[in-house]
């Protein structure tokens, strides 16, 4: 029995049916060459039939993977239709793919009442459709959908279905829960049921309706697949598929399995995060593995552990799959953490405690240093008298106007020893307009202030109980030569707080570059 | 064998590990009620030694439960010192609960090398510990901390420590995979091994990091476990703790187990989202059973599946853990979507078709309607000419300044008929001051908006990838008698996308109360 499982990607065509989720072309194909580089062995990347901006998407890729193979999906033909007249059968070739992927139902009530179809009708539509595209020389996968629940009600027609794929000639057979409900010992035991059936080599397809979708993949596997089909970061319907990023480490790290280019595990995170970050939405910080907090210690007495001794709370080394440790300042800390992250602070003096205490009061009115390092930074290093003052802001004013048209303006005035500074700017809202207003200011006195740019803005409104007057905390991340810099800033008033971030970041590049503030009678240039 | 498995809730405990998490002691009160109402068994509320808050919260919590066990955390006595005289032991005595859960070290190496004991040592301690709360009368749980993994290396030790905790009278012992790092199989062979070892019955603590803690926490529940802790949500260290909302419904739907009070399985979803509020959280969209994607269907071709037969991709009913079936209208959608939401649309006329078309590049330009039914709603019943026009906007004006004091005014001149209406509003920012304007000047036509108060406000960068000139998607909750309305607004300037969906919750307050528009020349009273 071979060690080496089949990655199957389905994120560009299960994964999109996730709400939120809308994916151009352009899209699709970052996606795709990316899980190339990362030696997936099947990228579906759309349902011809079903949605037309596909076909682009498979004339373009056709010519961009080197490795993965890529698969159209498509339902078998319709009754009482002819193969070579089904529009579905049609859109497949159409797409001109090596792979295609057909779904059937495996399950009587599915195919008799969703579909109303006779048992006879379903498995000669199954064994039909396979076997055309089979005579296009294509690689056929047979996706058994509804399979785990067939088996439960009328095991004996369920595996009628996959002996009718077998004698169409499917490569693969595909045992799918498609409802999510299975638990991981009925799936092994059915997926070994299907092994005695059929000599066609097994995958599996899970949804994560339970909670089960990784689970009942690895059960899967224990079972005899040898192909898991899923999708990055379990994107899906409702509660997503198979999280692909979960079960691929522990395939490999766990279950002495090889599976995808190995040594690209040590990028998962990246792999993660980038396609989050195409797909426009917000990763997620307690995934395993690749999540932001994965191998993140908060508690005192886990991080007095950890420092001794990374394995005492961590399955795998963080490096492994792209990750580093980190230890949070919180409430829940103590000296450990503070010392952890601040080399330059000594573990036996008053500072150390009041920080911690400063710290347990700030986050409780909002503020959240675990985002924010940049704003943690100055907040020690002020506290250690390190950051000198740069500027005073003595006013701003922010305003959109909407008469005729929408306009945003900003007003900044700035005092540098004796000199003051007032400037406008415009942009696009009032946030965009103070920044600009306060680079023009600054800019004057610190030209290295143009090296500074403003990358990423997030807004979090913090109790939401209260309407528009609640708290808002605001993020901002930019890049300074080439360091990243994440600022936070708390107020019930969204620009008093995009503020406080901004002025957070001006600041840290100022400390960071070492700059010398101007009204030392100096001129300001950095060391 | 009992049937019935203990649920075993850690949220205030281990819950609180979550990075983002820190709960007040009225927080806490709560969500122990709320744990109570529902029938959990056991509610470990805190670590006393720990964290001095919690001793206030025991107190008051003493009085307030009615079925579920308030338990108290903490360490086994420290080396070298006398039970009497361990300052963990006596908070644990002090905070007065029925319960103590004591956590010891069931591993070589974590006894050995992070804690530095002697094995013997850490045996005497585990008994000891235990002896000394039972002789004060306590029911004691012992939490084997590191089991799964210390089995891996040195089975005999792991099962050494849970023969001293069952020396020292433990009334439960509790298998814990501390790091996350076991797989469901592993689980379920050592709880095995563990029930032939001891005859104390056996619980499960499973953490997240492999994505299989729900799954881990069943695998016990099969081998013989018959508790299982765990956390609301799955909140905890790095990727969590095991999610009692998952395993609950797991346990009771599909393992024909008894737990927690049942009646109440059917609002689950309540006691998710109280607690997600409670703990100010984002609510997990995708979480099996609670998560709002859970029945939320978006392909065409499910969508048609479901509207005959719910079950078709549904393994439980969504009523049966306090959901409703959702279908969404979405570019994957095709008319089946809109007329599911929409009973007064002619599936056969060209709005519909149109509608679809509108929907999907409203969409594309970053309008979710997925979280706005109120938008939605008026989007297709302007579409088929049923919502008049109440007001013009002429004007509006947002401003902030801050010179010595922050100060937030807005500006607005609406048109009803002939007249206007010119209002100035103050707030704690610039979109509540512009929502104090706008309700100002209409409530002089409309009275009846004065019963429409804004409840919850979220703001979402859309692209971050442009800093502060991004896409913001702003939604807005309100109330108005005894409905929610919930709307949307998109736009780069952050005031202009609150300002549509202010607007369109106050159209939609007028339109739903069938009030007739001023400038129509009739007193606008509601029908």
């Amino acid at each position: 029995m071979t060690n080496r499982i089949q990655l199957y990607d389905t994120t560009l065509r299960d994964g999109t049916q996730r709400r939120g989720i809308s994916l151009s072309v352009e899209d699709k194909l970052q996606i795709a060459q990316l899980l190339d580089e990362f030696g997936f062995d099947y990228v579906e990347g759309g349902w011809p039939a079903s949605n037309p901006k596909d076909t682009m998407f498979f004339q373009l890729a056709k010519t961009r993977l080197t490795h993965a193979k890529l698969t159209a999906f498509g339902s078998t033909r319709r009754r009482g239709v002819f193969v070579e007249d089904d529009a579905n059968l049609r859109a497949i070739l159409d797409a001109q793919c090596p792979v295609a992927t057909l779904f059937g139902k495996s399950s009587v009530f599915q195919a008799t009442q969703i579909l109303g179809l006779s048992l006879q009708d379903n498995l000669e539509m199954v064994e039909e459709s396979i076997q055309f595209l089979r005579q296009h020389d294509l690689e056929v996968i047979f996706d058994a959908e509804h399979f785990f629940d067939g088996c439960k009600s009328d095991v004996d027609y369920a595996l009628q279905v996959l002996r009718a794929a077998e004698a169409g000639g499917a490569q693969w057979i595909v045992l799918c829960d498609t409802n999510g409900g299975s638990l991981p010992h009925e799936i092994t035991e059915y997926v070994e049921l299907a092994r005695r059936a059929v000599s066609v080599p097994l995958g599996i397809h899970a949804h994560n309706d339970s909670g089960l979708a990784v689970a009942n993949s690895l059960a899967a596997v224990i079972g005899g697949a040898t192909m898991v089909q899923g999708t990055i970061n379990g994107y899906g319907e409702r509660c997503g598929n198979a999280n692909l990023c979960t079960i691929w480490p522990n395939l490999v790290y766990k279950m002495n399995r090889q599976a995808g280019r190995e040594l690209m595990l040590k990028e998962l995170t990246r792999l993660s995060r980038t396609v989050a970050e195409i797909a426009n939405l917000m990763p997620d910080d307690s995934a395993p593995f690749v999540g932001d907090n994965a191998f993140t210690h908060k508690a005192g007495v886990h991080v007095g552990a950890v420092r001794k001794f990374p394995e005492a709370y961590e399955h795998v080394h963080p490096e492994s799959v792209g990750q580093s440790r980190r230890i949070l300042v919180s409430e829940l800390a103590g000296k450990s953490n503070l010392l952890y992250n601040f080399h330059n602070l000594d573990a036996s003096s008053e500072t150390v405690t009041e920080l911690v205490q400063t710290v347990k009061k700030l986050e409780a009115r909002g503020y959240q240093y675990e985002d924010a390092p940049s704003s943690m930074k100055l907040l020690v290093e002020r506290s250690l008298g390190n950051v000198p003052s740069y500027f005073e802001v003595d006013r701003f004013h922010a305003s959109v106007t909407k008469d005729q048209r929408m306009i945003s303006e900003a007003t900044v005035r700035i005092i540098i020893g004796n000199e003051h500074f007032v400037e406008v700017g415009e942009g696009d809202g009032p946030v965009n307009s103070l920044d600009v207003a306060l680079r023009k200011a600054l800019s004057q006195i610190y030209p290295i202030i143009e090296g500074l740019r403003l990358k990423d803005y997030k807004v979090r409104v913090l109790d939401g109980r209260d309407g528009t007057g609640a708290l808002v905390r605001v993020w901002i991340r930019s890049e300074f030569r080439d360091e990243t810099i994440q600022t936070v800033g708390v107020s019930r008033n969204i620009l008093e707080a995009s503020w406080q971030a901004l002025l957070d970041s001006v600041d840290y590049a100022l400390w960071v570059s070492h700059t010398v503030p101007a009204h030392l009678g100096k001129q300001s240039q950095p060391l």
